[in-house]
């Protein structure tokens, strides 16, 4: 963080509140820091001292936003709840390359930015790097009245990771016949929420399962870093998917070999009922749901059978399902079975 | 740059027209592409190996937008333009810590997404990438129509360069009577735009110079990279400030250590026609345009006496002004001489 970040002092708020914010903020991004931080320096800049032990060491850096889920967030108040999602996504994307999380940067814009609003987004990113042994390294904030919508604001944010090079995994040693491991999402996670709020915007307050509908779908992106860790640590997967835009038909394929797809037992994992509702409510085909929605499947693993026993090991206690395999071709085809109760 | 950036396919626009755009943009992204980048990898983040050589290598981060400047330049189609200005922004950034730059991350959000647009966006920042022989890793585009006003875009950006430790500047060697060496801005170059934009909004097309008024104010941010590097090289820098938002006032404090500010020649460096018009038509206090915008001056190099000769000698050929001095204190500080002519 710069000492003010100078979006606040470019739109002329109240600097007094600002300056309050920005102390909470201070607070919350140095209970991130992480050995690697180097304090004391960097004005302009965040510095991460490199780990020591890696032989030739590759960063995995990636940047998302958490798309229009922040809108319903906004209109909820869940501020530090999206916050925490844009970090845990970002930590799923450069998972999947076998990458452990080295620090952060986020960017919140807004027309106008209340200072209370970037505490509590912040605190949320904060709190999702502190889990995942992660610094929040630096961020801007920026008030842009005549390019968002009055009361509306947008979250980004960007991970950087480091693996060992002859660790990153890349899927060349996937073959067909290897076994897909679902593993389950925290709800729509941060994606399909264009759709998913076109159709229950009026029923956003009505009961589902412990809350209401607008609770399930605000349900935290769920960060599979310390599930996965072990898993990675023995080298027992050969190939990660994280599914967001696009859905398991857009998602599974980007982690597979050319010449090879995946065929997907449809009623082997429990689809929460989020998605039935919204299927439902809004008369979505099929397809259309799977191309948009993880339907409950926030990551894949891909595994061969000799080491599929110890990754069940690993992940015991751990909700996970058998959902397919990987299959001769290309794409995702379903096989249709009747559907176990969510 | 994923295969399919997943903010086009969630928002439904014309895929055949997305899909043609990110031919345009793998294109240019792939131009950027230096040593480090490991490709055939990766399909969720970007990776990137190492330099090797370093002792113990300090990574420097840092995120950034471009303020309101963004919307002057969709007004005016200057796309590219300010896809270069985020990147020269934070090559700026992290400069003044020693470090070099490695790669970027672009993130582009809208209500809806004009694929030329984002391919000229995406071409300026490939561009500004190519000349610091930076990699342009990956990205993200967003299309979010209730929280961007329709036409509007914002573009932010993150840097990730690398320095070795004890080559960081961090002005801990910085003196009383060291020198000031002003290098020009290539005008506002992202600062100040809510008040420019305001003050200038009837005058876009009125001539100034060579161009107009709405060209003086586009001008682009400039990279001090080329400049500096021979300096850094040979450490004749103690310190240096990027002048952004909070203009000299704001910024030349942050590279000064404790119990030390700045005593500034005001009338020593010229001050662009454009920051003139500005003050004259908004009838703005000079203090608001010194805190407001950078006057001319993109960066401040602080110098030793010993040094000085050797700089300026690296500077040759060079516009550079000497503008003032490090004295104890705090703050910034100026005597007041005629101005020269601009």
């Amino acid at each position: 963080m710069k000492p003010v970040p100078s979006g606040y002092r470019q739109a002329g708020v109240d600097l007094e509140a600002a300056e309050e914010t920005l102390d909470r903020i201070r607070g919350a991004v140095a209970s991130t820091y992480t050995e690697g931080v180097v304090r004391g320096l960097g004005a302009f800049g965040g510095l991460f001292e490199l780990p020591a032990g890696y032989r030739r060491p590759v960063l995995v850096a990636s940047t998302d936003g958490v798309g229009t889920k922040v809108e319903l967030a906004v209109q909820r108040g869940a501020y530090a709840s999206v916050g925490s999602d844009i970090v845990n996504h970002c930590i799923n994307d450069i998972l999947v390359q076998g990458a452990k999380p080295l620090f952060f940067l986020d960017y919140i814009a807004s027309s106008k930015l209340d200072p209370a609003v970037v505490a509590e987004i912040v605190g949320g990113v904060a709190k999702a790097c502190r889990e995942a042994g992660m610094a929040l390294l630096g961020g801007e904030t920026a008030e842009m009245p005549g390019v968002y919508e009055p009361g509306a604001l947008d979250i980004a944010g960007t991970i950087i990771g480091i693996v060992e090079k002859d660790a990153v995994i890349d899927g060349s040693a996937i073959r067909a016949g290897d076994a897909l491991i679902g593993l389950p999402s925290g709800g729509l996670q941060t994606n399909g929420f264009t759709l998913a709020r076109a159709v229950l915007a009026s029923r956003l307050d009505e009961r589902l399962g412990d809350g209401t509908v607008a609770d399930a779908l605000l349900a935290p992106h769920r960060s599979f870093l310390a599930t996965l860790a072990p898993l990675l640590r023995e080298g027992v997967v050969k190939g990660m998917a994280h599914i967001t835009g696009g859905g398991l038909p857009g998602n599974l394929p980007r982690s597979l070999p050319a010449g090879l797809g995946a065929r997907l037992d449809r009623g082997s994992w429990p689809v929460p009922a989020i998605f039935d509702l919204i299927q439902r409510t809004g008369e979505v085909a099929d397809a259309e749901m799977l191309a948009v929605f993880n339907l409950g499947i926030g990551m894949v693993l891909i595994v061969d059978a000799a080491s599929l026993p110890r990754a069940r090991e690993l992940l015991a206690g751990q909700e996970h399902h058998l959902i397919g395999s990987v299959v001769p071709g290309e794409g995702v085809s379903l096989d249709q079975r009747p559907q176990p109760t969510a």
